[in-house]
């Protein structure tokens, strides 16, 4: 029987029959049957066809050690969050996607310290508690945070104007499960916009930005590890963040604060602004 | 509302809205529709969504001038040949894919030239007529062929050892629609392998070969442009191309002759191989 219409998915179905692993040989049966359905459905021309090829080449081509325009471009189809919000663990804080800027590691701190190694902007202090789904504290949680700055911009995209580690820190909660650190309050920013991806954005009428947040990854013994953002409430973009990431319940607070104990115990300067919120991890057992 | 396995195809089709282009929105809302029903059904992991992502930035890593992964990437999956079939017409020679080797201008050359320009395999002779859908000749008709050698090789693949325009030639037909040209059989050849495309066959268990075949495109005043194959009858690999390319109307017979009047009128020394067949082009206004 000749490959056409309608044999083409079984024929290229089959020929993968022999895949050693199996969930690899699922994985390109799926594929296969959902990239031939989209292809009937849409009916391509030649050049169509031509044009979708040079445009993942030129994303293919844009990526670097440090750009990855793969991610971009899943990030706004929606893939990514699709894939975070699959792979979700029922009982903790919810999860949001990585991003394309947890690139060095983040430097370990104390509680309380700096993650502005600059400190131009306005003052913000950030604490919080990691807790079980029974709110119970834990101790030596391990807390990854990093962030844009004020204008932002993160540590990396500007080697030489920003310290290396600026809006980074990695930090241990104490025995009440407390974290804390001080910091600016993030911009939003636009998601890189000079390649293949923001071409894209442009011809849909798309624009880039992100809202201000903040990521966190926590993890603890006997927890699944957890990896979200903290929007700040009131930021632009919020209903419409170029990579769907939001979700309703990690907008927190970031008020102004003169409160002179809180100021002279974490050492700022009030005013101040302050985000108070928690972490729930979800059991790993559970 | 979140973003979440339920809300996530609307969300990101509805960020189209603004595209110019109707066509581009359409294509985007129906890429959108099955890459996340692809997504839902396999539910990969985060470790599976980064590898997706990998393999993909590979692939784009390996294009150059003159390769195309993307386009080998295509064509294992039977994109091209589904493309290619979505987009044929009735009423002439069945058509195939182009393949990735009409990256140069075939030289023209006279009718019954050879296009071997080595002469170190066993003549072959390619004779044929070009045909309306009613069996009237076409006079004037462009004939471009390309093919490699019978090791398997097309000249842009090795530059220094075969001569440019080797198995290439662009023909006009005569009065009575006939083409003629002479050359060496092809050999049945592997698509290149040495990339992500070539690893993801081996992961597979496929084998990378294509059956030996002449590629043709074949145009003229007032007809539809046929791009297709014709493969050499017995050629091994036939029920299995890497590339599904096969149609068992494009199978000729490619015979050894003796005969010393065809051969004293095109100059070839018996014995020689002598294909024969007619290539039919879909009327324009049909
Ligand atoms: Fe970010
Ligand atoms: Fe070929």
């Amino acid at each position: 029987m000749d490959f056409n219409e309608h044999t083409a998915t079984k024929a290229v179905q089959d020929s993968f029959a022999g895949t050693h692993d199996p969930r690899l040989r699922e994985l390109l049966s799926m594929l296969t049957r959902h990239l031939h359905d989209f292809v009937r459905e849409a009916r391509p021309s030649v050049q169509e066809w031509e044009q979708a090829i040079g445009f993942l080449t030129a994303v293919g081509k844009t990526c670097t050690d440090t750009r990855q325009e793969f991610v971009l471009l899943s990030d706004v189809l929606g893939v990514s969050m699709l894939v975070e919000t699959l792979n979700e663990k029922e009982g903790g804080t919810e999860s949001t996607v990585l991003g394309p800027f947890h690139v060095v590691e983040s430097p370990p701190r104390a509680l309380g310290d700096s993650i502005d190694l600059v400190g131009e902007g306005q003052p913000c202090l950030v604490t919080g508690r990691v807790l079980t789904p029974a709110g119970t504290p834990i101790a030596d949680a391990e807390v990854d945070v990093w962030q844009c700055n004020e204008h932002g911009f993160y540590d990396v995209q500007q080697p030489g104007i920003q310290p290396a580690g600026n809006g980074r820190g990695l930090f241990l909660t104490d025995a009440e499960g407390r974290f804390a650190f001080r910091t600016v309050t993030p911009s939003h920013y636009p998601i890189p916009s000079d390649g293949p991806v923001g071409r894209l954005l442009e011809a849909t009428g798309r624009h880039p930005y992100r809202p201000a947040h903040i990521h966190f990854i926590v993890g603890a013994d006997g927890f699944i590890p957890l990896t979200t953002h903290i929007f700040v409430a009131g930021s632009p973009y919020l209903d419409s963040d170029a990579v769907f990431a939001v979700k309703q319940s990690l907008i927190v607070d970031f008020p102004e604060s003169d409160d002179a104990e809180t100021a002279a115990r974490y050492g700022v300067s009030a005013p101040f602004r302050h985000a108070e919120f928690d972490l729930t991890l979800a059991d790993a057992t559970g």
